[in-house]
């Protein structure tokens, strides 16, 4: 769990006792590609640190429509904390795109340091500011880009991701049918 | 500055002296309808508590096009959180829809309280919390309701500012032109 621990300390310095608490029960798993870390409906009590591979998270509608709402990747956090604070199941599912190797993290290991120790206050602060500015640049470029200028952002944003996501996956993610993806990279000299 | 004393007391039992050592620098200030709180570019180091009134929340792209990200009311704080935290000038505009009261609250003093007492972080644990559920849902309208079905999740999340907000800036929000949302709202037999 060493990765896990020193991936806390780059945010705050977690003393080894405060580490010790904290990791109880903290499991660690693996996925294949294609299998789910949580679906649609499920209830909801863990977050997921991912140490290898990379996974989406998306919605569907009611005519079974998917939308991806963001790809997270190694070293990043998951989970539905929306869902989590509002005690309601999930809405989304999360889904591997590459064999996943992740800890299941308890929300109530946090809850409880939140109680314990104000330093965990802050680290989940921190991370809370960290995934804040990541949903606030996807509401502008939902609002203000359109699907090229979207594209071009993506790649900027995450050079070393676009070649490990399929196509039609990005096109949902950037609003855009598979097509209309494939002739704007046609157009951009991609394909 | 009673109201905002009795505003965060219910977020979390703050005594008189805490609030005394916040409450320093804080000023309450009156601005008309169609005057600014912040302008893009702007430097950013407050936050602001709305006691009375409405303000939109609005981007402008190269071509002077504008979106609006959102609309906040009395009992809303708003500022460019963001910003803030990463050092950067507004890329906003917070333009009043209505006079507008409001107190500006410094963000060091945010910062000051979070480090002399951690009741502070749980405070700006929960409101950073608050507006990370109003973007997880921003993001899901934009990405998965078309603009009839995102007009009727307003009309439904916010039926007491329908009538407060010019259709205009409505629209912009809602991601479609004027003549689109009086389509619409023909259609839906509004007007």
């Amino acid at each position: 769990m060493e990765e896990l621990y020193q991936a806390l300390k780059q945010i705050a310095p977690v003393p080894q006792e405060e580490w010790e608490l904290f990791a109880q029960d903290i499991q660690f798993k693996k996925l294949k590609s294609q299998e789910y870390l949580l679906r649609e409906g499920d209830s909801v009590n863990c977050f997921y640190y991912l140490v290898k591979g990379l996974v989406r998270i998306y919605y569907v509608d009611q005519e079974g429509n998917e939308f991806v709402k963001v790809f997270q990747r190694e070293g990043e956090v998951v989970g539905p904390y929306v869902q989590m604070i509002q005690g309601l199941p999930s809405s989304s599912f999360i889904e591997c795109l590459e064999d996943v190797e992740f800890y299941l993290i308890p929300y109530k290991n946090l809850l409880e340091a939140y109680n314990r120790n104000p330093l965990w206050l802050k680290i989940g602060l921190k991370l809370l500011e960290k995934y804040f500015i990541q949903k606030e640049e996807r509401v502008l470029e939902l609002l203000k880009l359109d699907a090229g200028q979207r594209y071009q952002k993506f790649l900027s944003d995450y050079p070393d991701l676009v070649n490990r996501i399929p196509k039609y996956h990005l096109a949902s993610y950037l609003g855009i049918k598979p097509e209309s993806l494939s002739r704007l990279l046609r157009k951009v000299g991609k394909t």
